[in-house]
């Protein structure tokens, strides 16, 4: 495929310099479908990116897309607010009757403002409420967002710098593996609460991710997250599990703290909750830690009436029994038997990699590779990025709905990437 | 009209205790067009809260429907992250020549995660990174989103309460008119910064509305802000307004700051800006102060691509010419006489009123008033809420469309549940 | 007098360039007595500056002294912890006694470190704790310490930028007379607590000086001392009176506020309470208020006994009668006519004044004034310092035992330091 | 030996219920010298406790005292404020030749307010003016003073809670053995730096104690030291030892840093700096550290000058050749013997020890034991004190002057006091 430079002119004398992806990708992208996007010259692009895992049913999903058509053509509400309206009783009744129920989840819903961040936010207010304590226990290479509530429970270092004040409240902990297992887990977290002189001040709350996306696909085993369950129960802190990118079906189950069989306190929700792209987000908690006030906590848009519709529809399709999961969980399998056999291919193939379910990581200790893969893939057409905190690592996140075709196509073009940047 | 109590149980048992709107206003909505809502019982309702400012151009409007139909029946990109779309770039040469061209305006475009709070978040973050200060002036009575970052600038008490932690960095000022006239403007503000031993720490930046909409339709006039812009640019601080409720043509033109003639170094609007009640959020601000990192804030939905559609087709529609902002005058007009009318039949009326464009509010002195005032209101199947700290402020917030028919409907209900309430 | 330039060089080459008063007062001190300083080549100088404000009772006053060796010739506890030791029971009926049962005051006495900084660190501790608040109110141009917690409550802007961190929890007020009358006292403050949208943080307590030393000699009124109080009491903030540098009968009164006829909820004292110049410190609140635990506050040199051997014998020698308070109030009266006569010498005489028992300032519009009137002082033989954000007061804070002849000494010196500067 | 219930009436009724050591130690205490303090009623008691490390060289010590009451006699300088006085050079002369010269310590002085929490305060605001960074590291269990600069890096969380504010620019990290050796030195503190993902607030500079006294004699190994200086070095930290309890020859050399071979960047001295109990503090420096303004950071009582003159005396009695340092190794040595003696009395003996110079801990697993060991020492005469987070550590911190008798004596009551409680 060759590519003509796009003029990318008023992108870049009118947007601001803050902007990032663009800059990876020099395409003006112009329509997508499934797991593909099309630029404007008619390129296409094979998607593993999945709008950082805002996509797991792909791009344009057409069931969810004829639901979005039929209620806004027939001038459905559209914004909302916080008033009742039956795009959103139908929303809660589905999320009910098939999240909720089925694994006896006695979450009530909360819907804040329709981003990552502000789920977030609404998450760390409750939790600080609810105990009466400033602090929060945070983990290594953590994300959560960028608002100043989230960014101060936040890992890297590059974006807290941008807060412009110092983030307080929040003490980072070692995620799961952080000393390679040479440490117990929470040796050091353990200590510092029961030792009435170490300086901790008592958290309300630990937020954790079960794979920590942005962190560089680091992924927490089930028996660490069972002993956070547990430590958390013990020390009297909530458990907010952020499973904005890891939730809704990207590890295999729709929650990702499933497989570890926890309940956590409070949980986080955005990302593909709407299914179709759309911004939408959820916090959800135990009964008892409903002690909002009315109005305590809003946001103009946190009614997207639209996106309640996709995300119903988006239930009912794909949760409703355990197809996807266990095709997610399939697909998974195909990710790890290609990346094995790439390793396979040299003594030192000069990468580790990593994942679960649908998410996966290469990680390159040549730190500059993994952008180098990227860019070779995007000449090849298709769309990857780098996570971690040097960018070190390739992030693999296809749609879900990914056919084990593309799948391979796509695991293909990576190996050409890899072995092309060697 | 009469109202059948309405089958609210899901909302009531598995929503949070957060709601609030749907608690004034029991009923469950189905579909809206222009002025108009109408519940799932058949009952409609005239609007004159607009999604809190956030439909100006109505719900539904049919030109704006059109055009996202047809992005949306196309496959256009609905999540597109910070990635070039074609979408996009249609909307910032919209943006650029119907709203900042015409007008002067040399500000660089940021697209914050899609909402308010947001849109303040990246502001504040901006101002103190270019200043290399921490604090931030603000006015009383503000109200510039639930976040963090954006509630220790904000005034509520209750709102702040919320936050779970101290809210710091932040000092309130008096907002015009504070004492009725009898202070001389700014005098505290100046005095606090020219005096070496005053104890205030520098601002990097002062934040204000035009009008404040939430904290109780309080109008600065323009020569008060003319003299804000003057002292923040003599004593080097930025002036960021957030014109997320009273952009967009709610007072007139463009942007409410027009009126007076300024130029501030920031600005944050969001709400009405895509026009369809769809998140999204701008943040403004002067080529000079753009000195963000690639990536520095981001946000997973800062790519609201539908948005940017009817965004684009809204700025076209209605901004193109001068009609809109001389209508929205007229109808300005038309309120005032009707309230004018309605407090000349008593001569103790019970409530004052001010407001500028189509934002209007009517204080009762009573408190409680304001809340009757519009429970009898929706009764008789007119949509109004209340703001100010008490609530004590009965707010007009028609769409800016509302025909002169619908908006003397709306007045002679108003009228009526204030009669009635008396 | 010719001063032969001191030998300063170690000063110079092992002190940190943060040592100040050595710099005005280039003179290498040995011995003093009284009013009266000797340097090492035995020129005398008349003190006007009493160890800011720490001398009351003058330099080693020989009653004190006696009391002093005779204890530690005798060998008395000198370091005591808060051990119970026979000196600090003598102090501490002799508190009773002389100062505060006359007075009807039932405060508590607590020991903190022995330095006015921790004594408000105390102050603000204990009202933060009782209130379970984290803000305090205090006033432009006010100073209470360096340490941070102080700090944060002092306003000159200098000071402040050492702390190094961003001082939170703190908002300043205008202090009395700030605006020359032309505002309602407490206006401002009044309001921003009505009002529930102002973004106040309610505070836990107000901490103010009755005559702002450090600020520049900015007298409180008594109406506006007592304003402030019942302000308090109506809005539940406890009021901390910072007694430091005018309690210990420097206004005439033991208490500065004594007055204005207000029980502050906090008192605190230092710098002249040990008499000597010995470092002690007390703060002192209402029995309801002592809510510490055991060791919650504590600090090595608390029990500084040799410092309450002095402090005992100082109440004894001058608080067990009126006579000190009279003569303070004389000498005051003395001060007060020498400053009218020398202002009236020129129709526009390029100062005014203010003043209290035996403080008094004068400022001077052309603020470099202040500093060339000290050195000139400084070259005649008397000691005087400069106060005020920018150092444009000529502050005057001779001992309260001066005699009517050292202060007409020490006035003409002024007079003529003033007229040989203009 | 019986003791009469004092009559501590005043103390119970005037006094804070924050009085805290006089509750262990039910007594009136009158005078004092050397090793033993004597209370009103004649008994004597055996002094452990050296006034929490104030009074290394005993109560007052007969050569201080002369030089005290010479200086006094005389009418010498008592307050000097930061003035140049004969006292202040002959002390700065004194410490330049016997202390700083000999050990090659280029250090700057700085004398802040009289305590060791201001000098710690003065320490942090400079670390924070170098580096421009507000995050400050400190160690598990470490106690740096009571004012909010200096409790925001102290471990214990009784005294933490006592701010009334979140402490927060501080992160606590292990501190040397706090894993008993299974955790590789500064495994966690280091992987924080290097990951840039970690969210650590870089810090500006790390305290420590090389044995913590309040913490429960925790000791540092020298090349743990040497390990956290090279550490500093590398990652553009500064070091501060806080030598407040553990200088001045606790340990044996004069700094106790000095066995490890290392020279911080910044010292606190206070406590036993005056040698007479007298309050004062110094804060030491690298020259190019000496970036103060002058006046930055000040304080009434920074030239209390008799505690000068006993310093000066102090050092030049004792530090101008080695014979305190190995008497105080012997005497170290003395009580290791005393208590490996004990411990091998009995097969599992109850409790562990540690110490280094003349500070002992002996910790019990029993955490109530500790404290009734020293109610029995007391009733035998004998002043003991606990320290560690739970109170579990019986502290031995007796005059550097002890004799070799007196020091037995102390041990034996000691046992007895062990046995009888066991």
């Amino acid at each position: 495929m060759t590519i003509t430079p796009p003029a990318l002119s008023i992108f870049e004398t009118l947007e601001s310099e803050v902007r990032s992806y663009c800059r990876s990708w020099p395409a003006v992208f112009d329509r997508a479908r499934g797991s593909r996007l099309v630029d404007e010259d008619g390129h296409s692009y094979l998607d593993f990116f999945a709008g950082a895992g805002s996509l797991n049913y792909g791009h344009n999903n057409p069931v969810l897309k004829r639901a979005l058509l039929d209620y806004l053509e027939r001038d459905g509400i559209t914004h909302g607010l916080d008033m009742a309206t039956t795009a959103k009783r139908t929303f809660l009744e589905t999320f009910q009757n098939v999240v909720l129920r089925p694994r006896d989840l006695p979450y009530k819903v909360m819907f804040p403002g329709p981003t990552g961040t502000n789920a977030v936010e609404a998450a760390l207010k409750l939790a600080r409420k609810v105990k009466g304590r400033e602090s929060v226990v945070s983990f290594t290479n953590a994300f959560h967002g960028m608002s100043l509530g989230s960014l101060a429970v936040t890992g890297n270092a590059f974006k807290r710098a941008g807060a412009g004040i110092p983030l307080v409240h929040g003490t980072p902990m070692p995620f799961d593996n952080y000393f390679d297992g040479t440490v117990p887990d929470f040796l050091w977290f353990e200590r510092l609460l029961e030792d009435q002189g170490s300086g901790l001040n008592k958290p309300a709350a630990v937020i954790v991710e079960t794979v920590q996306g942005e962190g560089g696909i680091n992924v927490a085993r089930p028996e660490w997250l069972r002993a956070l369950k547990e430590l958390c129960e013990r020390r009297d802190m909530l458990l907010i599990v952020d499973d904005i990118q890891m939730g809704c079906g990207r590890t295999g189950g729709f929650f990702s703290f499933e497989e570890a069989g926890i309940v956590p306190d409070i949980v986080t929700l955005s990302k593909s909750i709407s299914g179709y792209g759309l911004p939408m987000s959820l916090c959800l908690f135990l009964p008892e830690l409903d002690v909002w006030e009315p109005g305590e906590h809003n946001g103009t848009f946190r009614g997207n009436n639209p996106a309640f519709v996709t995300a119903a529809a988006a239930l009912r399709t794909y949760w409703a029994d355990g197809e996807l999961e266990k095709q997610t969980l399939d697909r998974g399998e195909q990710v790890e038997q290609a990346l094995l056999a790439l390793a396979a291919e040299d003594p030192e193939p000069g990468f580790g990699f990593r994942g679960r379910g649908l998410v996966w990581g290469l990680e390159f200790p040549d730190k500059q590779r993994a952008s180098a893969v990227c860019a070779r893939a995007f000449e090849l057409g298709l769309l990857l990025e780098t996570s971690g905190p040097e960018g070190e690592v390739v992030k693999l996140l296809p749609p879900l709905t990914v056919s084990a075709e593309e799948l391979d196509e796509g695991l293909r073009t990576l190996a050409r990437a890899v072995r092309e940047t060697a």
